[in-house]
């Protein structure tokens, strides 16, 4: 497989993408499909998915296309959801909250599985179905559990402490809200949602008149 | 100003970026910077830097740099925040409490002014100093307040429903966490965060081993 640096994010997006597209048609049965077929319903040219695949190899054949099914798998190992991948949602306020409960993720691979915050009337709360952890408890559970993702739903003046406890208990990846880039070593990985930065690409698209 | 479809998605995210770390630096008493020291900052080349902004005009001189406040000024105007917005929550479950109560975005030019549900046990309730509201009732409200921006906070079965009756109201831009597409006119946008995608970048990136 090619180096991460060599591709684009936006071919990543993408891939997720035609991974919701597949799996929906999959579900009702479609056995195979057309990349111009899989453009045209997320406004792609053909050209450009079968550019995207490219980067990890050939899928499809010509006159038919791709295996539906087959494709899903495929994409699936690119992008690493081929396994189940346990989550600890750190910060337990709305946010966490809302992450905690959130059924969804689970058929894309993502279970969360440990809910941890520093405040002693959280600590020890019931949060769909999980027991509220203490923070500065979590490395030997973490590393037992198998846990290698988290999301940062502290305070942004919290969420570098976070981020060096959690490394240390050998969490690979971060989904990050605080509104900060937090320091890592270089195998640690980090996707920030700034809300603000959304915002802000909504106003410029409303702006410039254009999508 | 060019027509958005000309500029890059990538370079309207590092605008906003580049505006964080300009705000950063102003507020520390900071005159100008130069293209190179905000691309090492932000892990950009200083070309980055330059080729983004002169999609919208020529900035700074050489020798000098930008002058950063005059630069933070541009950048707002491109984005649209040299004004301030106005945004309805829609949906207040833990996720649109989260953002009910997020205060950070205030300083970046979006006031959240109002709060929609449809659950006769919300309705009514008072989050982040707001009354929450009936959804059926927000019409009026959203015209005579200029409220133009709306976040999706409900589940993917309600989505659509509500995207048709905010357009009524003359929403233009949605934040949408609901794992849908919405329909809706031509001259609406949409910046859809889905979560499992998210975390989907994260696994690609932990699996292919390079930032």
């Amino acid at each position: 497989m090619p180096k991460k640096s060599d591709i684009p994010k936006a071919t990543v997006t993408r891939l997720s993408k035609y991974l919701r597209f597949l799996e929906y048609e999959n579900e009702r049965g479609r056995e195979t499909i057309s990349s111009r077929e899989v453009g045209e319903r997320l406004q792609y040219t053909d050209t450009q998915v079968r550019k995207d695949l490219t980067y990890f190899g050939q899928f499809g054949s010509p006159g038919v296309g791709y295996h539906v099914e087959e494709l899903i798998g495929e994409i699936r190992k690119i992008l690493g959801t081929d396994r189940k991948w346990q989550v600890a949602v750190v910060g337990i306020g709305n946010l966490g909250r809302a992450l905690a409960a959130n059924k969804s993720f689970l058929q894309k691979g993502f279970e969360v599985v440990a809910l941890y915050d520093n405040a002693p009337d959280v600590i020890g709360m019931e949060v769909a179905g999980m027991t509220v952890q203490n923070v500065d408890a979590f490395s030997d559970y973490i590393r037992e559990n198998e846990i290698s993702l988290a999301v940062i739903a502290v305070p942004a003046t919290e969420a570098q402490k976070v981020v060096d406890l959690m490394v240390k208990a050998e969490i690979k990846g971060f989904l990050n809200f605080a509104p900060i880039h937090p320091v890592a070593p270089d195998d640690v990985f980090f996707v920030t949602v700034d809300l603000a930065v959304l915002f802000e690409q909504l106003t410029f698209r409303i702006g410039h008149g254009s999508r």
